[in-house]
């Protein structure tokens, strides 16, 4: 085995042409053998093996600064510098993280999970490099064909362009994210791959690149050629290779939505592993998805719009249903935002799903938009909470808090998949504010049918699950399951339990009548404990009841690495067992 | 005067082309007049005075649906649709707002005061018209040169590219937004419009839009000619037209950074009025940046980055004495927050000057790409609090609250001049954490030399301004002076009065002394009330002190719209006279 003699980049430098075709072969072997079995994103890494060989191979990182976006594809880059032995740990607690992360390696000299960074990224350290003097340091930025779309990767573009900084734009052509590309630049670069457009290298041009291309990404001898000569270009330079997604597996090349982050799978066959599916519980995601189609049938208005997450969010469900009212806009989260706004002010009722992390790029559309305009669109907030193996760069745990403090904007987070359900039916009910709804990743917690008659949801509504006479919890979101189950466990009449299904507005009636018969108030949410749910019942319990006690449980002031989310909530003790623990201790 | 009979846009139709002309002297004439005295936003409106006569006698507004990116430009619009004789109360408490507001008119079919949102508002627009079936109204979105140069804005445009959304982007280029435009979208344009470029309207054609010009934004009769034309064009199209900003107006034009917002000036000649300007006291961003330079003199790996604003954030005088270490990025606060987070990775000092509002843009790369992997880049918060004027779009009052909930930043809010120049100092001496540096807009508060010897601050510092045995207030930032003159008009023996120059990490020892020590909290900081500095000293509170109440100060929860900053600090209850109401209310 060649790959075994590869212990950092340098041992590819002595390997022959054919030796190196040969490592691409016994690289993508690896890949889709560990992750067949530990799982993982699989298709984005399979699609670059060349490139990352020829990279390493070309460049001496991690002297030369090399930054893979978004990170899907960064695994055969951990495998040849130095993580193979311990590739079999990605995105398990205390192993290896699934994204490029700095303190993981100095190969990884910029930590990614949300796309579209690298230019920028790579293009502050080529701009520090000049002015330290270091000419002859390389700085390179993967890119693929989704996540140059996105305005950030313009923006990065549109500075390199007039800057003599020495760096290397890939764009890695595949005509894929995690679901199909879109829009008008997918078009045009399509065009030139086809060769159908004449003037192919015009637009990259047109930004001051000087442009090499489009060239088969697979082609490893070629590719070599090509950043050898790249490297003595000085300037903003910019490669477009064409690769295919899920290269060198079968099903995975054929069915690359699926075979992004397959699960587990047989890795000789690439047959996916049968998991028992069972209806009940649903996802949460498909709970939305497939209720919104149900609306939509009723309710002309209705449009939903993703960026980029048609699959992972369900939208997809809309979008076969209504295809011209259910929208992919691509990574795109700022657009997505204000064009629900322009929507909603000509009547129609737009369904903005995005997950919890990404609608922190959309943050000031949020406020300005939408908010300040006081416009009803839903923002259906995906994967909030914690998300488990993804890790501390896709945590939806903020949201609470930036949302909390403007104006006008309406949070709740239902239990269930119940009231998820009748929250998208009240929202379209012609509210007249914008509302988010949040809700976690995967399954919810109802054994039989969510699929009921709907039922309008009055704002502001609490739920007591439990009466005590002495202490309350007060839980808001999923999370409130755990407490449910702790007090199962450790019955208690001293102990009430409220859900508060509305985060904003604070149903202060009902805290006023909860602090009015109580000694000590515990609250629990999935968000972090600064600025979200508690931290508003603390400082309502601090202006009109001191004297009671009010703590509060939640995510801690600290970044949440990768694990499972039930590790996850044990690290942050909002975990049944933790709560039990509080419950006793009181 | 032509000018006094228009009422609505349907009066211009009765105009022939002679008397539009003669409208367009009267119009400039009129907002010369007014802004001379009232002072506002003057150069973009100049500009377009044209365009705006072009596009109300061309199309049916509002039925047809017109939005002026940004909205600066739109004093002519807002004259044309019904405003003229309230055109004065332009920007006053009560009056009308300087940019397009949604509730003030149906003309304003959408608020803007944030750039490069005009696209995708008007885009959803579009495609709601045609779900609705209104497939002869249009779409049409002004945007400049500098907007269109921000991701969000490609994204749009991306968007739009593969839509038929019967959409018209009009790109009024006169090569500056508030400061000269800057990147490679300008160079291009600089080339199309100067004939240099034989491949004029590749880019704009690449993305699906069909592309019209360049041509004379001030030749009206052409501009006339053209928009008819492009009414009866079908899907998404594009006009490029030229302007100066400034037009008219002698000065205006020569000086078009100056008369972005020039204050009062003689209606006549164009001169600005003197305004007796003591060195004392110094406006805070003059403080930002004469010490920056100072600092930078010394120490070689600082570098000054600004999205758009040169002038604004007073960084233009780093980037007149260091050139190359200070940049100007356009409006690309995403790309600039990377950027500088690129830089930091190298052992380069980022100072990242960015208005409050606009770190809106750049929240995930604060949170993903610097705080995430604990970088020291220092954001200079300008504009934090209220800001006056500019009302609800621009109101620095958030950031506190979005920027409490990320793990591992650092946020300091300077009570004066010295304190600023201090922590800037202090931030160069190779710290390990992303350090956030909040102050406002306008005059500081020493009358004496600010230029002190440097000395380092320690993390945490609070000081005791006041010594009491009652009650305390703890302030954060210039919002404390208002405290300081109250409990000077009102002593009183009761009452302390704490400085907390780190709103995070929240110094818990200072707070556990004063909690120990006082009967009563009061907290008072210039932001939101909800998840701000008083927030977390209640929930402080509400853990460890149950008994004493905390009553917490700042912005409520609803938008603050446009008046003097003294008024809306009135109208928030945090002017003086407010606490010493509360004051004597104990």
């Amino acid at each position: 085995m060649l790959l075994e003699q590869i212990k950092t980049p340098v041992d590819l430098k002595r390997l022959t042409m054919d030796e190196l075709i040969q490592l691409a072969v016994e690289l993508r072997r690896f890949i889709i053998d560990v992750v067949a079995v530990k799982e993982g994103h699989l298709g984005a890494s399979l699609g670059v093996v060349e490139l990352t060989i020829a990279l390493h191979y070309v460049f001496d990182t991690p002297e030369d600064l090399l930054v893979w976006d978004v990170g899907h594809q960064a695994y055969g880059h951990k495998i040849l510098t130095g993580r193979r032995d311990i590739f079999n740990t990605n995105r398990q607690k205390g192993g290896i993280s699934g994204f490029p992360k700095r303190e993981e390696s100095v190969y990884d000299v910029f930590g990614v999970g949300h796309s579209s960074t690298a230019i920028s990224a790579v293009l502050g350290m080529a701009i520090a490099s000049k002015l330290k003097g270091n000419s002859e340091k390389h700085h390179i930025a993967v890119v693929g064909d989704a996540s140059i779309a996105s305005g950030m990767a313009f923006e990065g573009l549109n500075h390199a362009g007039v800057t003599d900084a020495n760096i290397l734009v890939i764009l890695n052509d595949n005509a894929i994210g995690i679901d199909p590309s879109v829009g008008a630049l997918k078009d045009y670069l399509t065009a030139v791959k086809e060769g159908r457009n004449p003037r192919a290298n015009n637009m990259i041009e047109s930004l001051h690149f000087d442009y090499t291309g489009p060239i088969d990404g697979h082609d490893l001898p070629k590719l070599i050629k090509e950043l050898e000569k790249l490297k003595s270009t000085e300037g903003p330079k910019f490669l477009h290779i064409i690769t295919t997604k899920g290269k060198g597996l079968k099903q995975a090349e054929e069915n690359q939505v699926k075979y992004h982050a397959p699960g587990k799978f047989d890795s000789r066959t690439g047959e996916l592993m049968r998991v028992e599916e069972n209806e009940f519980p649903t996802k949460y995601q498909d709970v939305f998805g497939l209720t919104l189609v149900e609306l939509a049938e009723q309710n002309l208005d209705i449009v939903g719009i993703t960026p980029a997450m048609p699959t992972g969010s369900s939208l997809k469900y809309m979008m076969e249903a209504f295809p011209e009212r259910a929208l992919d806009v691509g990574i795109a989260e700022q657009h997505a935002v204000t064009l629900a706004a322009g929507m909603a002010t000509q009547g129609l009722i737009p369904f903005c799903a995005i997950y919890s992390t990404f609608l922190q790029r959309a943050y000031d559309q949020v406020i300005h938009d939408v908010a300040l305009q006081n416009l009803p669109v839903i923002f259906c907030l995906d994967r909030a909470g914690l998300v488990g193996e993804d890790g501390a760069t896709h945590q939806g745990v903020y949201d609470i808090a930036y949302l909390n403090c403007i104006p006008n904007i309406v949070i709740v987070a239902p239990m269930n998949e119940l009231e998820l359900r009748n929250m998208l039916y009240t929202a379209q009910l012609r509210i007249d504010y914008p509302l988010a709804i949040r809700y976690p990743r995967g399954k919810g917690v109802m054994s039989s049918s969510w699929k009921q008659s709907f039922v309008k949801i009055k704002l502001g509504l609490t739920r007591e699950l439990q009466k005590g006479n002495k202490f309350a919890l007060i839980s808001t979101g999923t999370i409130g399951n755990n407490a449910v189950e702790a007090f199962k466990e450790c019955p208690s009449s001293e102990w009430s339990h409220y859900h508060f299904l509305f985060v904003k507005p604070l149903n202060e009636e009902v805290l006023h009548e909860i602090f009015g018969k109580h000694q000590k108030v515990v609250t629990l949410e999935e968000g972090t404990v600064i600025g979200g749910f508690g931290s508003r019942i603390a400082q309502f319990a601090a202006l009109h009841y001191p004297g009671i006690c009010v703590e509060v449980l939640g995510i801690k002031d600290e970044f949440v690495e990768h694990a499972t989310v039930k590790q996850q909530q044990q690290q942050c003790g909002i975990d049944t067992e933790s709560i039990k623990e509080i419950i006793n201790s009181y």
